[in-house]
């Protein structure tokens, strides 16, 4: 549809025009923006004309950004809505009572997909960011979502990504059996090295993952069981919520 | 830009495609869609398929609703991220000490659009959802937010809507004035008339409202006060987080 010669389409220049952006590059010169974007100069100007009237890009000094028009349609019915109202006040629970950076996430795209996150001043360092991504086999939040994926995604996951996985997690499928056996994931310091992830999924009535609830604690903690303790009550509530008991 | 022979544009279309959905209709049927969107069957069909390649479109059963990819894109680079990442932890404690819903909002298009809402089991009902809209005139956030506009936002508003508000608040400018001098704004059951809503507006150093924070009481409850003032120090709070110091 409406296919410029270079065979890509309006929608494709939009994705990449959007894609752009992200938490480090919030806003751009529409030149800036059409090279990052490998849109044509002339063709991104014009594009951008009609996301500026439409509330999409907003200008900002010499430059621009996100609109909030489109935050407000890719939130208003977005399909995180109800799993984010009803995993904030349990999200609020751990943060109250773990003392860490708490968050809530999910498998997308062979990712890590963080929907929420809550923080706290004097909590270790954490680098999800809200709409962030981040690689499963180097996050607990990524390694438990894996263990508790329904079989074909976990296989398509396995092929597509195992050898790459191998040098990290090279008995990953024993890896994955302990992780189901004992609820939770943890791993230390992959990212930071003086950090360790734990991560517990929020199942659903057939005991696969919706999402995962996970915190960051310092390396070596005691924090680490409690937390465990606090992460599973928490995403069992959050499952009760949803109108899904988990089996066990 | 791509304009079909009904003059409208493919932007045009996916705006009004995207527009389409909302909380109470978070998945439609292709045909529903096109209707809803006003867009021509087969050109619904097209664009649908490309929004389904590029993720901004998820299927459901036999409807589409709006995909996790649109969500990150829109969340990634949002100018909202850094003003709801600052104001998150401050509106705990103000659900936490209230113990009322608690939400984040701004002036946007002449209407109050939600940014974040912190939700209560028991507390009172609540109109406000996040990512929805409502209108200035008849909620506590809405005024609180127009007071503290600066000059010309207030009088483009006042030009826009003035004759509108005229039958809920005959004397608006006096009602303005009043809310500027005592720094927040309660309205009384104009949605809902057994809840009372506290406003108070999150100020940059000139003195404008950047956003505004709210709770939501019970009417007549002796909480107002002590809401006001558990608001007006979070909002404080807020305002320094983002490295803004109001004046006074």
């Amino acid at each position: 549809m409406a296919n410029s010669p270079s065979g890509d389409s309006v929608l494709d220049r939009l994705v990449r025009i959007l894609d752009a952006f992200d938490a480090g590059t919030p806003s751009l010169t529409v030149s800036a923006l059409a090279r990052r974007a490998n849109v044509p100069r002339a063709s991104a100007y014009r594009l951008v004309e009609e996301l500026l009237r439409h509330g999409l890009l907003a200008r900002e000094g010499g430059e621009v950004r996100l609109g909030l028009r489109l935050w407000e349609l890719a939130n208003r019915a977005s399909s995180t809505l109800d799993l984010k109202r009803v995993a904030m006040p349990f999200m609020e629970d751990v943060n109250q009572v773990v003392r860490q950076n708490t968050q809530l996430a999910v498998l997308h795209d062979d990712e890590v997909l963080v929907l929420e996150r809550l923080s706290r001043p004097g909590s270790v360092v954490n680098q999800a960011s809200v709409a962030g991504r981040m690689p499963v086999h180097l996050t607990s939040m990524g390694l438990a979502l894996l263990a508790f994926s329904p079989a074909p995604v976990l296989e398509g996951y396995l092929e597509r990504h195992g050898d790459r996985m191998r040098s990290s997690h090279p008995d990953l499928r024993r890896e994955l059996a302990h992780i189901r056996q004992t609820g939770y994931a943890s791993l230390e310091g992959f990212i930071d090295t003086d950090t360790t992830g734990v991560a517990v999924p929020v199942l659903d009535r057939r005991g696969h993952a919706l999402a995962v609830l996970a915190v960051v604690v310092p390396r070596g903690s005691d924090l680490l069981r409690p937390a465990v303790m606090a992460l599973r009550t928490a995403a069992r509530g959050i499952s009760r919520g949803l109108g899904e008991m988990p089996p066990g």
